[in-house]
């Protein structure tokens, strides 16, 4: 039996930082954050990351339209760009396909996924094409940029420094369990907060999207900065309920923290910002009730479908 | 039922194109090379390659060591990065493991291609880690770096250059298919051309790798250049026989075009190239015979294994 996704990943990163390759300059920042950073020449950073998307892990097609998904895709890699307050540039797709597949799905899975990037002015640049022996597999990489040495990254936290967070939580987990996703009328897509990262450039101290969930994201935050927090629970923008909120992944949210003295509007590019709590220098992660009680909070964000069912 | 890759490569190509985002100037060349190129700030510009490695479909977990699978995955985006003259600075890893797989698979399978990129000098900077539904999936990104305005694209060759090839034609496939490759000492992992293709810039005027065999990568040249080619049959590296040389793929080894008069040296990094043929007008490629007759030459490149059986 494999390990669990964050021991490999532990694993992973161990390894390739054992390499004396990983001292060159050109990659500023590696495993274990949103987007790895590279200086490839001077003034901007390059941002890269990548996303899997795998049918029956992380969709089920019989749930969403070949264009939802196709989209929602996307969103994973332009979310991580946000994050690091970057600029999507160009989108590469390796996208695996079972012989069975109608091909009207798979148009239809390009043609949400190339409107979408039109939206944002993100060129699909590249990619990879096979055969699948069991579901639809797309793995999307987004390449950004961003002002050298300017990127969000998650490890700037420090203890007094504000917790913030962009629009509403636990939305698209609710509708996932709700509904699941049935009612195509309900299907409100997912958006990548990129106008909303670019701003925060300057003023945020460290930054992470929501997408496995605020407790999960949070202990991210946390473990890269060596620092705890305290999330307030009044504070929480929760239309789905405080469980969805803390818990509930797929949001996409911006989830940062800046000093005190930072001055964060209450809106940014239109989209609103809670002050949701602060950093402490224990690094354990807390909730605050309304009474002020403390309860120690536990990353439980975003499983796959798999393990659910 | 899905359209054959090659199809699907040209839907999204075309479908891609479309958008008027894609004259923005950051893509310098997208779909339909061996790497997209990136022009994300002065002096150099940035490389792109994806490739995914799917078993049953790339590879069979039997026939070959984890750590030789591992290697050969990142091999596949190296030699892209080859393929552009281009060098190659991070890859990254974007691997779907199934839940039976025993963590020792994974490991080596690490190893080997943690190895590998150490000899290049390459950080894996990042990627993705899933469960799979299926058997191992790999994604390999691999980001690098080239001269601004210098990457050898497939689209330079004129009628007239010469065509030539980096070290011996249809090894890898010949042991496939007789070997099985159940005797490990048979197991040569073949080299991405990294050195050769860097000390081509300014002498190849199109340039691919033999991943797909010969046959089909030359077509690739002829239809990117709008040229066609012959291809002198006494005059191929083929250790392991002439249909081997033609058709055979996972070579890896760079195929690449030069005006008459450029100096193409015997050997280049320790490696020897052969001038196996011409380019011509006529948009279609052909083998001259040892008597000079002139046979077409179909694509007929190295077909996944799902398809073989």
């Amino acid at each position: 039996m494999p390990l669990p996704e964050r021991q490999i990943i532990a694993r992973i990163r161990r390894l390739a930082t054992q390499s004396p390759a990983s001292t060159r300059s050109a990659v500023v920042r590696g495993i274990g954050d949103d987007c790895a950073v590279l200086r490839l020449g001077p003034g901007a950073d390059t941002l890269v990351t990548t996303d899997l998307s795998i049918e029956d892990v992380h969709f089920r097609r019989d749930w969403y339209p070949a264009g939802f998904i196709g989209r929602q895709c996307l969103t994973r890699g332009l979310s991580d760009v946000a994050a690091m307050g970057g600029t999507p540039v160009a989108a590469f797709l390796s996208l695996a396909l079972p012989a069975r597949l109608p091909q009207r799905w798979a148009d239809e899975f390009l043609d949400g996924l190339l409107a979408l990037a039109k939206t944002y002015r993100v060129v699909l640049a590249g990619g990879d094409v096979s055969t699948s022996t069991s579901g639809v597999i797309a793995d999307i990489i987004v390449v950004g940029r961003v002002p050298a040495g300017r990127a969000i990254l998650r490890s700037g936290a420090k203890p007094g420094h504000a917790l913030y967070v962009t629009g509403a939580l636990g939305v698209a987990e609710a509708r996932i369990k709700t509904l699941h996703a049935r009612h195509q009328a309900e299907l409100i897509p997912s958006q990548a907060r990129v106008a909303v990262g670019q701003k925060l450039i300057g003023v945020a101290s460290a930054m992470i999207d929501t997408s496995d969930g605020l407790s999960t994201d949070l202990s991210h935050i946390c473990e890269e900065s060596g620092v705890g927090a305290i999330v307030y629970v009044p504070a929480l923008p929760a239309p789905a309920g405080i469980d969805f909120a803390l818990h509930g992944g797929e949001d996409y949210e911006l989830l940062f923290t800046a000093p005190p003295r930072a001055k964060v509007p209450a809106r940014i590019a239109g989209v609103p910002i809670s002050r949701i709590g602060e950093i402490t220098r224990d690094r354990k992660t807390w909730v605050a009730d309304a009474r002020g009680r403390l309860h120690r909070l536990q990353p439980q964000g975003w499983q796959h479908f798999s393990k659910q069912s």
